[in-house]
């Protein structure tokens, strides 16, 4: 297999992917192909598996060491694969990151372990204990609202020094935070500062930071990108125009659900209405029914998005 | 090996037992035999393992089995063994659930999957899905300090239906919900209601809990099996004098450690010093250092508590 | 005026009483005569105003003045008159204060200035800072809900050097810290301790508290005291059952509306249909409309309650 | 008195004043008039006085409104003049509307009444009521950090339905909020929508905000202005190193005390520093103490920062 070289610092638009399933320890094999086609076809600099939006913690690790191997298998150096290897249990953590290596993946991603609160000395020593134990580059991932934890700046700036952290990914949402670290990182040429929400990604590149890890790459790779590059090249009115855009998908595909499930409900029911994947979902959630659907449809109707030809061959 | 039958419903002690490690994928085994002895010597009514305090979620999957198989088996079905079985993965914690009823344990306990944010009929769907895959009776465990997200009055009144859901464990710490749900099984002669923080041990079995579910009891399990019996008994000058007891040790052995880890890290400490069983811990925890390991033998001693003869042979 | 003595300590049930209006700044005179006398007439050890239940944050100043005098004149010293004085001002809370002394009141109660997060050490000083500039014996007043502010333990320690300060409210919930309140003031023999919800006043006055301050004793006064006699001669059955009808409120009329303002309405409703006083509400709420005031009424009528014949009369 | 009008929509640095006292109920008369001249030298746009940096809830009425009567006199004009009126009492919070339009400000500041944790619902129909009652355009000021509350985008879509609601102050370091309220506004031509935290600034006026209430700005009115101007002009440069500026700001003088009072702290003592005006501050907070004060003129120094000549002939 050809190998990709992980870039220093990674750019640009690496979409946390949904995990195509047809039931809750299945992987829809056909719908992942072509969500990586669809994802690669639409300009993306790499693809992230098995993040939130990925529904990572829900699967077995029989069934996301398949999806490692597979992805890596279909994507075949075309762009960088980074995994989501974090997990309650340090040891789970270290055998997902082998068998990434294994794989051929090129990076992992580690957030902070999610059941305990841990305090920031502990958070710490976890991630020099296991940074050591991990065979691949690690990007942090700092996601406060699943995982109960900030990574503090001073915490940070700490863990800079250890060697194979290349870069992280900030889901906070806070912009305050994420210029800290922009502070913190301002002389580490090689290490990547990616933004998680997609409404912050115009902000955070025009400002210095690097890309974003947008949800909704899944489903429109392309506007992602464009924002991506609008932003690098500073071009404000195509900013606002695409931004408003993104915004318009959080008032409309992210908000047929009523609970905090609605955004990967949202998007893998649009995958699947796009004929792209199934849109199975794990516990604890359930993908939409027959009405939601229908909602979704329309909004992708109403930003002129129709099913492609291979259309997913579901009755529902 | 001879098969203890649950009490229906389940009343009194059952402490969440601590998992005696010698490094973060070993389990100390002898350690572990003697700390069964030391809870089954102090009169405790059940034991519960891989809860919050057993470190389980911090614990790989393969050391999970095995201390599910050990205890089980050295018990030998003289009080029932309740197994903790909550995961982010349904597949995972169903694995388990398998594992603990062919090994002989009694009942599972099942909190709410803990990384994303599940609304309320999202968590009782998932419950209703997974009791009737769990082959064994199931105890439901409010804990939303750590899986954020309450089993709210409402969801347990139509978990209530699923026939095998024979108890809760309420760790929320919040009396006014206690008694809520006190109130919602009221005339359910069979269920079981425990309240997980000890402090509130007392005030709970006066009002008509069955019992407690108390980290303290890995230590001391006679005082809290005195103190649940006072209160059964409803002799307040007793229990005034029993609960100050209780109310010191947090004052002492579970305030050592500077971060909400101190709690768990007391108890291993202390165990350790009594010579019971290794305090090592799994990440993202540390055991204590010299300097906290003589303050906690300074509070064993003050508490007129020494290491028994039988001393945990490890030079440190 | 005939002049009460306070008890030290004080024990029993001090409602905090709701503040009859018939518009935002003129007080419902004869409601409010009205309910002083039903609340004296239902045994109470006290009467508490301008807390939260009387919406004092909302009201004028002038109002508040007007209602301290109003209610130290119509109790005329049948029973302790305690105040609010609470303020995010230290010199509008001193004013109060005065106001009270002078219109013949037996202590003030005062929380933490609730709109800067003050740090424990501010929250300290400010409480040393203020108590010497209050002429009369103090209550605190733990109300992290509304003041975004605990007064820790620690705090509390220090706090009880201070001279006037001569028990302390806790409205957080928290039952665990409730004990370590106890356990701090233990030696204080004229120290209260009462607690805020009323939920949790029998296991409270079981364990040592001094009794409660109750927003439900506005409707039934006799309940509460009552249910704090049987707390105090620890009577488990008779605790039982006065418990489970004061569970009933809060499935009943203190969960007709929405919000977290559905108690405060609800109490204001009910006196309002028993025909005791006006239920306008300050804003940032509104009085009930008409179908909400049939829920309670019907309510009422469940509880066996009628309106007595000084019916309030007005055609809503 | 010339009368300011104020522009639609108002755009620029709007500094929220801090309060200069010698006492917590004494104004500092000449530091005040100094600060309104430094200010105004510096190019602010307008001057927002009585908010959470101006200390408002800490002071007594008397004094608000005698500030605001100095100010409107001082100011005579030259910038518009905002007055907080935010209350947690409707009357007071008209009663000082009134003083304010009187004196001659161009308009009032709203935020929720923050000791009432209200639904939106209510929260709307409060802003409904009292808007009727205020003599001068609004802003409305959402502040959850201190009020308990947000406002919505739902209830500001119906608020600005409201005729004098004319900007919004969004003090909640929200981006994604910011978003969302942007794309309602959008076809307001004559609103004004104001960023709160000056680490925000750049980005909210790159991506169409029309300006910021900076703190800051009270201490170095030029550089928030600086940097407002830069974004108006897409000056990416020019905004990443006043950006910088700002940013070492939080790392210094706002980051001496070790509570949440750090910054209003920070700005006094620095204002002190350069002989501007006292630091008194109002409870439950205290100003600097020798040390701090020492710290905080260091951090000037390396900004090169030095007292002007016109230094407060203070001894401490």
């Amino acid at each position: 297999m050809k190998q990709s070289k992980l870039p220093m610092p990674l750019r640009g638009i690496i979409p946390p992917m949904v995990t195509p399933l047809v039931d809750r320890d299945t992987l829809d094999a056909a719908g992942l192909e072509r969500l990586v086609e669809h994802l690669i076809d639409g300009g993306v600099h790499g693809i992230f598996i098995l993040g939130t939006t990925g529904e990572a913690p829900s699967l077995s690790y029989r069934l996301r060491q398949d999806l490692i191997e597979r992805v890596c298998r279909h994507v075949s150096g075309r762009v960088p694969v980074l995994v989501g290897v974090t997990d309650t249990s340090f040891v789970e953590s270290v055998n997902l990151a082998r068998h990434a290596a294994q794989a051929g993946a090129q990076a992992v991603v580690l957030s902070a372990p999610y059941y305990f609160p841990a305090g920031q000395p502990e958070l710490l020593e976890y991630v020099q204990d296991i940074a050591g134990e991990l065979p691949l580059p690690v990007f942090l991932y700092n996601m406060p609202s699943h995982t109960k934890l900030t990574f503090e700046p001073d915490t940070i700036r700490k863990a800079l020094e250890i060697p194979n952290i290349v870069g992280l990914k900030d889901s906070s949402a806070q912009m305050i935070y994420f210029h800290k670290l922009r502070q913190l990182v301002a002389d580490r040429r090689d290490f990547s500062l990616l933004v998680g929400p997609e409404e912050l990604l115009g902000e955070s590149v025009l400002l210095g930071g690097h890309g974003g890890v947008c949800g909704g790459a899944n489903l429109f790779p392309r506007l992602y990108v464009d924002l991506y590059q609008a932003a690098s090249a500073a071009q404000l009115d195509r900013i606002a125009s695409l931004h408003a855009r993104v915004m318009r998908l959080g008032e409309t595909i992210y908000s047929v659900g009523q609970h905090r499930s609605a955004f990967i409900k949202g998007l893998k029911c649009g995958l699947s209405c796009l004929g792209i994947c199934d849109d199975f979902m794990a516990e604890p959630f359930q993908r939409f029914g027959p009405d939601q659907r229908k909602q979704i449809q329309k909004y992708l109707a109403d930003l002129g998005v129709s099913p492609s030809q291979r259309a997913l061959q579901t009755a529902r």
